[in-house]
């Protein structure tokens, strides 16, 4: 018997199946000074104590995106490691914030089966939660991909398709503990506009660009214990590529949007999202966003505005997909968000 | 109206304006290990805490150049980002050592403003201060920029140039609370040469070299959260190359110093520097050192040394400018500052 | 009189001589993370506080691996500056894990030399011991190295060769205060295999690879405080290659170990080790392990097993000499070495 992971395959899953997945982890300031030092990142309540409990909370957590890419990346051994293709997110809630100390692992339950016509792969929908050291939930979301068979004589699975939402209703979100922005400081959060500043259907190109190394993908997507071969083997695709974590491309597309949307400042649901085409080493990343929705939440000062961002790999803004209904080919990331800023 | 940040012009600073500058940053253990795998820095002051302890501090400080990078990345979205040359510091000094916990912000002043007789420039000088969370000034010192001007139908303002000193006075230089070099341990700290053993003229070439890598500086200068697009975007200068922030250098120089000047532990003053010619990826830096002047303070056994350092890209030492009075096309840097040693 | 560190050369060395290095490096969380960042390491003890707690130890410590190269980063100024090869290791031993917030420095002990026949180098042996800030030895190894002669006309000195222990005696073996793996936890840490579950000469292909870039391996060895020019300068040799430290394909291959070594959690002994040959960057560094034997400890639950590690560049598995009795090309270390798991 080996004693290595060969990673799920599709005939693998069953619906109700719930995998806990290992090396939990405990992050410090050293995943927070990391994640400055890749991404662009600059918001006030990520960066600042100081800012953070102005704004009520008790220190700066770590960034909500590095919280997921943790809790993602424990899942990769177990649900991706086969993956042809990450199709999609939804019903992501961020629940807690995170914060310096935390020990995170997380949790997968199976909540969708369906073999694919060519009888060679399927498509497998996982709720996963990612748990604080005192078991209280930070996060969860609904991923699906794409899985291989190993034996495509196995007997294809009653399909099952589970009913997601496709944006999470704004009464749904959580609001952290104590979050207030009735003092919020425009000056030293970098930008004057209140959600009350954004329209509904509002175009934001966020103007800046940054140019993508293999150390800094790898470095980041490792920091997540990410292990799918793709994103460091130089000698796993024919074409001697390094695919880039798709998560690192969020992460740049988010912190590069502080440039017109400072004010957006904690991301609080994931509606959904496409990694529309892949990223390699060499690409200049650039974002717009576009503002989807506005809602109230019941905490001072606080309002919740949808945003979808974009990230590019050239200077267009606003060009999302072609006539085909396809994305177009500079389409690198259309996620779908909701974010906590003052009212 | 766009709500992205297209930066200051010349034609929007004005005498006296003062700059409260975005995104506090509250730094930790993390900057300080990114600091020493960014550069070969060893100081023993700011890699031991029970080194600082044994000089009187409570603790190792976050290195004196990385508090600086702090402070002046928040100014680059406000004082910079159009700016065409970095021309100067000046009367730069470090009031407070910045320790791991401490929340830094930024704010300028605009003391002098000259058109230039082009027209489409100015220059403009500001006096910047980094503040800690108990509103503590931690550093400040003078830069000027050359900035485009975006309507050069613009008045041009009444010229004001800022009588700046060439050199800080020994005598206002701000010495740690607390330090004492009465009981130094050479032996722990790398070298045995102390002040008396260094003479007014004497040159050190520090022997070492590196070779920057792209990934290398820009994590380093996101880690500052210093947004200036020539930086990160291979697309933005014609040639395709991505300038090196000149803080870079002054960080991989300094560091490389410590081979002949370890016990030059902290930086002080900071009296002028050029940023002599752009610097690229794949350029191998190395310095040297001129002993310029040294000084005595009240601290038990702690001298002041005044330096310049230079970074190169060969292995010249010792050569400056040319005959025609310009720096030579091999010299990056050309710094000059007030370090603690034991006397 | 020069003030920069020419290195030692073969005969500034005597027997019984004893070095005590300098540049004492305090670690925190920053280490753990940029180490986390920089090799796919997943080992639980030491991603988790929670984890290591559920062991019995107070926090999950700094890598094991880390703390080596802290405390054999201080001693390349001293010992191999103008080293011609890095020779072997033996008789290595963790004593006491290390805490973030610990501060390291190292001493180490001329315990053997040996001239060369050629009269132009020779080998100096050396005991070197790393502390911690209560002067406690948190680890211990003996490593041998060829060190030029700067004056061939030097004496040589009476060879002195010390008598080695080919492996470290089970019974010296230091087992980690309260380390209790009686309630182990296997899901969260990856594996079900215990040591039970292992048999000697079983060889282990660890699956997965990575390609090691320039900035990866010259941040490590930075972060180390390793000063030796061939991993920095690309002007340093006449190939222009950047020589890897090798410590860096030490960390990357046990963190590839854990595709099938989950449980080996804690090295404890270092046996002997080679550098078979020299890695660059663009390598696709990939693993294998030997089962070389198992003992017991008296530690709850706990087992000792000793393993060989074997760095490669291709994906070859189990071959590691060739008829000529000399490593095969793409064997890049061989490392043997003692580890703590679940019995």
């Amino acid at each position: 018997m080996t004693k290595t992971n060969p990673g799920r395959f599709f005939e693998d899953y069953s619906i109700g199946q719930v995998i806990d997945h290992a090396v939990p982890r405990t992050v410090s300031g050293g995943e927070r000074a990391l994640y400055h030092a890749l991404y662009p990142a600059r918001h006030a309540l990520y960066s600042s104590d100081a800012f953070a409990q102005a704004c009520g909370l008790p220190a700066s957590p770590i960034d909500d995106l590095a919280a997921f890419h943790v809790v993602f990346g424990k899942t990769v051994p177990d649900v991706s490691l086969n993956a042809v293709a990450n199709l999609g997110y939804a019903e992501g809630r961020w629940l807690k914030p995170v914060f310096a100390g935390d020990t995170l692992r997380s949790s997968s339950e199976v909540i969708g089966l369906k073999q694919n016509s060519n009888g060679k792969t399927g498509v497998v929908y996982v709720r996963t939660r990612g748990m604080n050291q005192r078991d209280e939930v930070v996060m969860e979301y609904v991923r699906w991909v794409m899985v291989r068979k190993n034996n495509v004589d196995a007997p294809a699975p009653e399909p099952v398709v589970p009913d997601l939402a496709k944006v999470i209703d704004p009464a749904d979100l959580v609001i952290p503990d104590g979050l207030d922005f009735s003092d919020y400081d425009y000056t030293l959060a970098g930008e004057p506009h209140r959600m009350a500043d954004y329209e509904v259907g509002e175009v934001i190109g966020h103007v800046d660009g940054v140019t993508i190394e293999e150390a800094e993908h790898m470095m980041a997507t490792r920091l997540w214990q990410n292990t799918a071969k793709v994103h460091f083997d130089a000698t796993f695709r024919p074409d001697g590529q390094r695919l880039i974590y798709g998560g690192h491309v969020i992460s740049m597309a988010r912190a590069l949007s502080f440039n017109g949307l400072a004010n957006a400042q904690m991301i609080v649901g994931l509606n959904g999202g496409a990694h529309a085409n892949p990223c390699f080493s060499g690409t200049t990343v650039k974002a717009w966003s576009e503002v989807l929705d506005k809602a109230e939440t019941a905490a001072p000062g606080v309002g919740a505005i949808r945003l979808r961002l974009v990230a590019v790999s050239d200077a267009s803004v606003g060009e999302l997909k072609g006539e085909d209904g396809k994305y177009l080919p500079q389409v690198l990331l259309d996620l779908d968000y909701w974010a906590l800023m003052p009212a």
